[in-house]
Formats: structure tokens, C-alpha cells, sequence
């Protein structure tokens, strides 16, 4: 053998053992099978009797997402601060936890060719993730979720042809585009029913706050309160990362909102805590003096006692100490009236939510907003 | 360059193809990414100051899984029935939805070596379909899960050092091996604190029944029940094969219970269940004349609604018929109150629950299953 054709051949034999070893990984064969049961699947989509329409026209409305303007890519934050925080929270901030498409129509029928991601987690199914939920009337009617391409495309069967409220959940944990929104050919759009005429409720926090692990992309304790009381939310959860960012603070400080929910205890640490809270919510009462905020001291977790109990302490002292000083719009919730011991089935793996516990958490927090709204 | 070496050559460029293929499937590199982090994970587990006990010791108790005899795998089926029932069935049955490994420890920690699959889905997370939970004193405690391998490794901290129940409730969609199970080096093991003195309640149905697509393995419906009532269950939810298979009826005729609950509606057509519910509950009756049966019409689903009007039709006329044939231990409890469409995002894609539909279903379930046992 030449030169050449032996270092071709070792070169080669490399690639060789490396396809092996990638066929010997456990997965791969599974996610060949699936990308052929999803190309299958997603070939069948029939749009001959269909129109399309655009989510960036008149009649729609994007909840949720307060920054984004026509055409724009569904982020949940806005250019204008992407300089200034950290780059995590530019990524986190492009999968567009609480946002929704809103429009009414008539149609039998819709579809929706999307792109998201297909990565897979332990804790988190594809469907929350990088799927879509279809509200009818504020009633679950179905859900769509990505191929191993990230490719989703699927029909929706409403049941009648009266006019209704659609509302599409986005994704919790990845960014997505609409490619394509159908309704029937002869079928009309129309603008959204209103929410309750109040401003939305933002909501700041960690990755319970973002949504992980609920099972759908509707049911993240903001969505479940929302559905519930009719007012919008926007949510401003960052897996990972809810640190008290002072540039997010000021950025909430800029949106119209009726409350504000801090809930962001669990990514930082006690000292980190204690440390950002005053200067958090400093930076927001210097833009909005008068509106609530809403301070949730930590859920219940399997271990981490110390912590949680240090948390709850600084949560409940920040609150009294505002208060002492003048402060008549700042609240306190225990967040283990959102998810006790007793419920901590609601957990997946001793940390996150899952559906049932993203349930009991909007059952306590839902009575708590109320009260405060009501005042 | 010779014969032998092109042939060699050209097999090694197919092979470089393929490796390239396979890295530019999406999905891929998330997969050697989540490998190595688990690699990492489990590599830390650290069982210096524990020791080893056996699952199949006198101490231990199996529930759920009423043929597996000491040192046997964890299936649901007994071999006596593999040759007479469909193959798919077997594979099924290697699952071990529904079972629990029961004991008594002081140890604060106990900590597991097992194997069980690595494979994804869209509606379903790792924890659930191969993993475990760990309750303690019927408290949820914390879960483990596989890496990409299928190999979980784990160590969970109890708290404290009393004497406590702990239940290892075992994957819903996974065969699994438990290697190595640990305690603390001068922890003591003891029997379970019994569970309530009546037989066990057997669950026969489709993959609704198996758990999908509950968070968890402790999620279930059948398993919150158990929790609640303190009366043992056995699961034979059979993923998209709970058909009404006659060798399945006879096999239930075989184990002691206190009642059997027919969830078998979501598999067979509306004729296959018409047919099949008469010789299914007939298999039964030959060996338990007076045990109760309780037959489970169709939960909602978002669409399907001509199947579910008429398999309701089919379940209700159906125990109509018995009882005025003389069968006073037979029930029918509306699948709607389990799920109704007013609770429907307790569907995580419009035709299986969620961990919250699993609780809405358990809700209803149990009120109905306490009015059967205590007459």
C-alpha cells in the first residue's frame, strides 16, 4: 500500500469504528425509527381544501409576547436589551414560554406547519418543550409536537363551524417558527374575545416558573391562572438563571402590567437572594410605585430543607421589612401553600413540577391574586 | 491499488457516510451530549458506607407483580401463559407497570443500581417509562432515571434515621433489572408495614391503564388510588392491547382480589368490544363468582366522540344486561367523570392523561371503587 492509501484506510477504519460505536449507542437506532414514523406521519398532512393565513395579520393577537411586532421572530424579549444581559438569557428568552396566538374563527379545521427543536430531556416530554397546545373556548383540544427533524405539521379537527376563540400555546423550551397557519378555504378570521380588561400579570422566576416539567405547553401554573381568571400573564421564567438580573427588573419596570410575581427563589443561591431582592425590586417600584408584586417564598422539594427554610425567612423579612417602610403594595406567598409535602407527587424528580403540581400550585396562587386584585 | 484494498476502501467510505449521516441527524450530538453528562453523573455514586441487600430476601415484598417468584425478572406475566397469548402481550408484560418493591429501613439513605431502556417519546419522559420513584411512609420522595445507556445509578437521602415504609414504585413502560439495591452499612431491614387486609384490586386495560403518560411511575391511576385506600393493585394496562384477550380473563380468574376493573374501552373497535365484554367477564365469572367487576366506559377524548357514544352505549347496556340476568356484582361507572371535557387538559395529546388527568381519574374513580367495597 502507498502512503496516501494508508492513511486513507486508517482514516477510514476510524470513521468506521466511530459508526459502529454510534449505532452501539442505545438511541440511535430508536431515533431512526421514529424520524421514519414521523416522516410517515407528517407526510400526511392534506391542505387542498385550506387557506392560509398569517399570525402577523390584524386579526391576530400575540399574548404574552409584549415585544414582538410584526414579522418579528417570537421572542420573548427584546432586542433593545440584548446587549446588555447575560447572553443565557438572550437564548432562554428566544423559547416563548406564555406565549399565545389568539383568533376567532369559524373553521372546522386547522393546521399548522411549524419548526422547533427536537432535543429531549429526561424530565420533559417533546410536547412541552417544542409542541403546541389548541385551546377552544379555553377548552384543551389537542396538541402538536416536533419530528426528530424539529418539523411539526399537523391538522386539527375543531368539531363545528361556529365562530370560536383559538388560542395556540408556544412552546416552554424552544424556539419556534410558524411556518404555515390553515383554516378551511371558506372559513372566516376574526379578532379575539378580549381578556378581562385588566393588564396582564407578569410572572419572574426560574425553570418552575418557565414551565418545566408540565406535560403541555398550556399548562404552566401562569397558563392554568390565566385560562382560570381570564387575565393575560406574560412569563418571564429563565431555566436556570431567574437571578435576580437587575436589567430584566428594569425591563418589567417598562411593561404595563396589574401585578407582578416574584418567584425566583430557587436558582439563586441564600446569600445571592438575600442580596438581590431589595435591588430587584427597587429597580421596578422606580418605574411602578403602585402596582402589587408578589413575592413567593420556596415550594416544597425533596432535600434541600436548609435552604428552603434560609429562602422562606429572607422572603418573609423583605416583604416586612418594605412594608415597615412604606411599601403598601408588596405581598408575600408561602410557596408551600403552592406545593406542600403532603402533595409532593406533584413533583418529577424531587424539583421541578410536574402537571399535577403545576395544578396545585395555581389552586393557592390563583386565590392569593385574586385577593390582592380584589383589594 | 490492489483488489482487496479498493473493496476495503469503498466499504470504509460507505461506513464514513453513514458516520456522517448519523452525526448530522439532529438529535445525535443532543445524544452524545446527554451521554456524557450522565456518564458523569453516575460515576459519582458513592457506596462506601453502604451495603448491599436483595430485593428477593424474606424482608422484601413485590407488589403488583403477583407471579414473580424469588430471584425472577420483575414481569407482570407468569410463564405458564407466554405460548397461549399474543407475543406482543408477553413483551408487554415485561414491563412492570404497577409494581413496587416494599421494605423497611432506618438507613437515611438508600441508593440503586439498575438497568432499564433508554428509548424516548413524545408524550412520555424517561422518568416514567423507565425509571423509578421512591415513596416514603407513602410520601414521594425523590426518582431516578436512566442515562442513554438505560442505566440508573443513584443515591437518595431519607431524611432521617427512623424506621420507614419505602415503596420503589418500578418503571411503567420499561422492562427493568435492579443490580444493586443499598442501604447504610449499620442500617437495619424489616418487613413492610402491611398494606389494608383486603385482596388486591386488578386494573385491565390499554395503555391509559399501563400509566401513559403520567410523569411518573408513582402516577398512575391505579397507584394514586392505592396510596389513598391503602389497598394493594395490580396493573394489567396493556399498551393499545387491552383487546379483551379470553387468556388474560382467565388469568384474573386465578388471582385472589377484592375487585376487578375493566378500563379496556380505548384498544378495540366499538364491534371488538361489544363482542369481546360478554366471554371477557364470562372467562371471570367461571372462577369468581361474587367478586366485584367494575366496568369503565369511555373517558373524553378531543375527538373521537361517534366511538365514545357508542362504546358507552356498549358498557352500559352491557352490565344492564347481567344484572337483570342475575349478576349482582357487576358496576359501570362513566369514564367522563374520570375525564370529562371540562377537565380535558388532563390529555397531554387528546386521547392519554396527563399527571393531572391521572388525578382528575383518580378523583372520581376512588369514590366509586370505596361505594362497591364497602357494601
Amino acid at each position: 500500500m502507498s502512503f496516501a492509501v494508508r492513511v486513507v484506510f486508517i482514516i477510514s477504519l476510524t470513521a468506521n469504528l466511530f459508526a459502529l460505536l454510534m449505532l452501539c449507542q442505545n438511541g440511535v437506532f430508536s431515533a431512526i425509527k421514529r424520524s421514519v414514523r414521523n416522516i410517515i406521519h407528517t407526510k400526511t398532512l392534506q391542505t387542498d381544501d385550506l387557506r392560509s393565513v398569517s399570525i402577523y395579520d390584524d386579526k391576530f393577537i400575540i399574548s404574552g409576547l409584549p415585544f414582538v411586532a410584526r414579522g418579528e421572530d417570537l421572542y420573548r424579549l427584546p432586542e433593545s436589551v440584548r446587549s446588555r444581559i447575560r447572553p443565557i438569557l438572550w437564548e432562554l428568552g428566544k423559547q416563548p414560554s406564555g406565549g399565545r396566538i389568539r383568533f376567532k374563527t369559524d373553521s372546522n379545521s386547522i393546521a399548522i406547519i411549524a419548526k422547533s427543536s427536537s432535543s429531549v430531556s429526561y424530565h420533559m416530554n417533546s410536547i412541552m418543550k417544542s409542541g403546541l397546545d389548541i385551546y377552544v373556548d379555553d377548552i384543551y383540544t389537542g396538541s402538536a409536537w416536533p419530528d426528530i427533524n424539529g418539523d411539526i405539521k399537523k391538522r386539527f379537527y375543531l368539531g363545528d363551524k361556529k365562530l370560536k376563540n383559538i388560542t395556540i400555546y408556544l412552546p416552554l423550551y424552544s424556539p419556534i417558527k410558524i411556518h404555515k397557519l390553515y383554516i378551511e378555504k371558506h372559513a372566516t378570521v376574526a379578532r379575539p374575545d378580549d381578556l378581562k380588561l385588566i393588564s396582564p400579570i407578569i410572572y419572574y422566576g426560574s425553570s418552575i416558573t418557565q414551565g418545566a416539567s408540565a406535560s403541555n405547553p398550556g399548562l404552566s401554573y401562569p397558563a392554568i391562572i390565566s385560562r382560570r381568571t381570564g387575565i393575560d400573564f406574560i412569563n418571564f421564567g429563565f431555566s436556570a438563571n431567574g437571578l435576580g438580573d437587575i436589567d430584566i427588573a428594569k425591563l418589567i419596570g417598562t411593561i404595563d402590567s396589574s401585578l407582578i410575581v416574584l418567584d425566583y427563589w430557587a436558582n439563586p443561591t441564600s446569600g445571592q437572594y438575600k442580596k438581590s431582592l431589595p435591588d430587584f425590586v427597587g429597580a421596578i417600584r422606580k418605574k411602578k410605585q403602585n402596582i402589587p408584586i408578589l413575592v413567593i417564598s420556596p415550594f416544597y422539594s425533596a432535600g434541600l430543607q436548609k435552604q428552603r427554610r434560609e429562602k422562606r425567612e429572607i422572603a418573609f423579612d423583605f416583604v416586612a421589612k418594605r412594608k415597615r417602610s412604606g411599601d403598601s403594595h408588596i405581598y408575600v406567598l408561602d410557596g408551600e401553600n403552592m406545593l406542600s409535602r403532603e402533595n409532593s407527587s406533584g413533583l418529577v424528580d424531587g424539583i421541578h413540577l410536574n402537571s399535577l403540581g403545576f395544578w396545585f400550585g395555581a389552586n393557592a396562587l390563583e386565590a392569593k391574586i385574586l385577593e390582592i386584585i380584589d383589594q
